[in-house]
């Protein structure tokens, strides 16, 4: 395939296409194109994608069950393994084919499941506590949707999810417009 | 307040709080730091937030709930005015206080409430009609959570919300490591 027709496929360009894959390696071939198999491959093993991943959920709410029901991460190499919240009304019921356990628990149970990587669900006031478990149990990667900057070692990869964040990116994009126009 | 101590509140340095001000103008004063209550205003301005925005919610699934019950939108500038859902069991559903409305409704009523910015919430298979309703009301920004790159006209901005593509960063960093280790 070209990255003509890749870039077709997307809301991009061919040039982006060659650029952005030639960050990684060198993979097609000049005037033939890639091929797609081969390329798909290796960019599952460049993105972590050619294993499974250990993941554990950390806020039973509403943000958290759309995560799990949401059957793209399964899909990709991601399995919630764990379901933790300290609300007493929530720790244990049944998500899917995991029981939501006390927060007390995270250590041991991320130790035991071998979790690799924690989604945290949870308000800000609850972060500091919960990233002591978080820390303790050696978890290597967060996915942060509370709305406040982490505190990690570096060894911790963090991403946010920030949504007020991007409202904000958009308000000022248009805001910008606004004073152009 | 000094650029340290302002970094001290957050995960950063001073020389990078400094810097990061910098791109947007001139605030501080050298020995002096920065007067907290005109740099927020300024601020502010800068990023939109001086006046309120006009949200519409397209998709009443759980992201939209819980976005919606997330006091954090209204208390920064962004107030929800109208929420839509193509599904006939959710369309007339109360939420807080609007009514979930059938998205055929969208732009007599977005040109009516004067919606700036649309939340999509909404699986990928309904994109490309929605889209088709978003375009043709105008709406000028439009916060992303669908897992596909939209295409707008150039007028219109986009920020992408893409959880799965967060996760595979994560593994991505985490991967990097394995092999640096």
């Amino acid at each position: 395939m070209s990255s003509e027709e890749m870039s077709g496929r997307s809301a991009t360009t061919a040039a982006q296409v060659r650029k952005d894959l030639s960050l990684f390696g060198s993979f097609g071939k000049r005037g033939l194109g890639y091929d797609v198999a081969d390329l798909s491959e290796r960019l599952k093993k460049i993105l972590g994608l050619d294993r499974r991943w250990r993941v554990a959920l950390v806020g039973a709410g509403r943000i958290g069950s759309a995560l799990v029901e949401y059957g793209g991460f399964a899909e990709r190499s991601y399995d919630v393994v764990a379901i933790f919240d300290s609300d007493p009304s929530k720790v244990g019921e049944r998500w899917g084919g995991l029981r939501v356990r006390d927060i007390s628990q995270f250590v041991s149970v991320a130790k035991d499941q071998g979790v690799e990587i924690v989604i945290l669900a949870i308000p800000v006031e609850a972060v500091p506590s919960v990233m002591e478990y978080v820390e303790e149990a050696g978890v290597r990667g967060i996915l942060n949707f509370a709305p406040t900057k982490l505190k990690v070692p570096e060894r911790v990869a963090v991403k946010d999810v920030n949504m007020v964040m991007e409202l904000e990116a958009l308000s000022f994009a248009l805001s910008q417009e606004d004073e152009e126009a």
